[in-house]
């Protein structure tokens, strides 16, 4: 392991001295090299699918592994798209001009070495290693034994590709770990002047052992427990309409609404419209006390057809990721900013309210990457945040908070610029 | 601890709502009190002096214990100036408006809960609380056992002026650790949802032993192994200065040189200048053969009187902190550049030439907190960068990196604000 990361480091200080277009012609070649060697990628990548049918991997884990026509292009395409957008390092951050003559430019810099450790999707190798080495990083990747085959020969192409459009390219800033032996993960994240950066991309618990190991800092994606709060001002058309986008678009996904709360005075209006919408998109329902008070009769009425149960303390912890919702009523706003505080995860939280006041009010309070006002948590995502590409989101506050695109890959420091300054 | 750091994140969540003029208003309150208050903290303190001298503690360590006049105006002086300082919290790092209307802000955000680990100086008590609790932050303060009593009366006065200045202040926002039991530290350390950072504050031992046994995020100072480099370009009167500068102006201090690098085609001139000046400080140099070559028959035709070894390997890691030098000539600016990113620290490293194309080519590749053109290394501090206050140096790249003032005592979140929006 020592081995690897001395030759990544090596390779992150030759990094630097690619400039802008260097970078992007190599991830142009990149692209083309994946499009033009399709057939050895599949051949790969039918091995490794050989191997999932003898280690009896589920249907799922079989599908994200798999290469077809359309993900190679969407790898190809995905390394164009970094090509052309602006060069993250070399940004000047802040600018000052001190008494005695020094000029202090803050500039971003890559981080240097990042090990990025994932499973399954092989195509992670192309995504992570073109937005890392766009950034100036050096990576050191370490997928699944189940996508060995498939991520070497995506990365050996990348390197071959990069290598011959420009000699300077340093072959060894992208490498794959050859080992899938569980040992390696501790002995590489303990190198601490060698690896700067681990970002574990999977489950919470891939994540947590990864983080429960390293000595290195680790950026951490644990998981999205998102809430829309309605306030006792929203437009209500509205606040039906974003909870049921924020629950139902893609329920499967971390900036997916997990909890509503609804301010007790406008929840007997409120909360038999929002339901009749769930109830349409097939949501179960989790609601405190006072939220069945409400929809049980109406239930018993045969007026709503709905999955409603009484929640629990663990539903408001609770990341389901599937078709349910739970549901409580809140005194006031205070109430809900202490809720999401309390059991959220620090993803993505709304208000719906019509009072500026009352917005800002939670917007400054929720302890959270993305706190919207009138919108849904759906648009937590580096995309949609006009990044242009994202390698993940943090729930962590040291380094990158939230959705994590090219700049968030960057570290800086100050270049000090003097006459013969002494002190 | 768990209790601890529960309190802590929920005083860390009232904190938020604390605008700018009652923070100030608190600080100013708190340096009051403990210029009110300096009997009581002078009876705490011999309280500790008694137990230093129990403890047979060295007379450095004892020195740094004392809480004398001068160190507590020291103290209301550093709290005043805080209160002096722009609000870190809230400052827009970014915007965009979005094509389907959404207008995202990147503003700052207090980090949360941090928890300072420090030795001996009692007087970081009112700093590093008065920072953290300026940008925003809760903190939950662990000295060493011979400051307990001095840090408990400080922090205790802190809380009372505060509360009493701003009822709306959180008791709990400044804690310190009641026990001194080593096993208190790892287990608070564990506390991955209820702390956001540690910093330890100390000798490479006690920031090796935080780091090791932490699962939330440790910002880290280690060492400054910095170097001046003498480019073949330089001019040799100003390279003289500066080398002198950054070595004997504080060795004792992170920011001095520990090695100076010298291009070969200038070390014959520069060599014995440099080397007149550093013997007339009474730097012992520890160089490479060439140095050798080149000094010692000045030496022993008694035109220089110096002392001088030949280095070894580890001369190029060392930290002497201290009137040694290491000197080495080297083949080139690449050859420079490779020294450093291989044996530095990435504290901070400078450069003295005349030509920018140079200057510009160190600048970039050389992977530190702060690379210097033409000016000494000892500039790398917060009041020098002119952030008005500092609570450390880091030598990480993930979160801050250099000197940290309150700016880097900050997160941030981003506020979106929407009219309805969904996708």
């Amino acid at each position: 392991m020592r081995e690897v990361a001395t030759r990544s480091k090596a390779a992150s200080h030759r990094l630097t001295q690619l400039d802008t277009d260097q970078k992007n012609r190599c991830l142009l070649a990149m692209a083309q090299a994946l499009l033009d060697n399709r057939q050895a990628i599949q051949e790969a990548n039918a091995k490794d699918l050989e191997t999932a049918q003898e280690m009896k991997l589920s249907g799922a884990m079989v599908d994200r592994l798999i290469l077809n026509e359309t993900r190679i292009q969407g790898m190809a395409q995905g390394l164009r798209e970094m090509a052309a957008l602006p060069d993250p390092v070399g940004r000047e951050l802040d600018r000052k001009e001190r008494p005695n003559g020094l000029i202090l430019r803050k500039v971003a810099t890559p981080i240097g070495v990042i090990v990025i450790i994932y499973e399954s999707r092989p195509n992670v190798t192309a995504d992570a290693a073109g937005l890392c080495f766009k950034s100036g990083n050096a990576t050191i990747l370490r997928g699944g034994k189940e996508a060995i085959h498939s991520n070497q020969v995506i990365a050996r192409l990348m390197v071959q590709a990069a290598s011959a459009c420009e000699p300077q390219f340093p072959a060894e800033a992208i490498q794959v770990l050859e080992t899938t032996n569980r040992e390696a993960i501790p002995a590489l994240l303990s190198l601490t002047g060698l690896v700067d950066l681990c970002m574990p991309r999977g489950g919470e618990g891939l994540i947590r052992a990864v983080a429960a190991c390293s000595k290195v800092p680790v950026i951490k994606h644990y998981k999205g427990v998102c809430h829309v709060h309605i306030d006792k001002e929203a437009d209500l058309e509205m606040a039906v309409r974003v909870a049921i986008n924020a629950k139902t678009h893609r329920p499967g996904v971390c900036n997916a609404m997990e909890t509503l709360l609804v301010d007790r005075a406008i929840a007997s209006e409120y909360l038999p419209k929002v339901a009749t919408e769930l109830a349409a998109h097939e949501v179960g329902l989790r609601g405190d006390s006072e939220v069945v008070s409400i929809l049980q009769p109406l239930i018993e009425k045969q007026q709503l057809a709905l999955k409603l149960e009484t929640a629990t303390e663990e539903d408001w912890h609770a990341e389901y990721l599937d078709l349910v919702l739970a549901i409580r009523v809140v005194d006031n706003l205070e109430a809900a900013i202490a809720h999401i505080n309390h059991y959220g995860s620090g993803h993505s939280d709304a208000i719906i309210t019509s009072d500026e006041t009352r917005a800002q009010w939670f917007m400054r309070d929720v302890d959270a990457s993305a706190v919207y006002w009138n919108a849904s948590t759906r648009f937590t995502d580096g995309a949609e945040f006009g990044m242009g590409a994202e390698i993940g989101i943090s729930t962590d506050k040291i380094g990158a908070r939230g959705p994590m695109g090219l700049e968030e890959l960057t570290s800086y420091k100050w270049l000090c610029f003097g006459n013969g300054q002494i002190r």
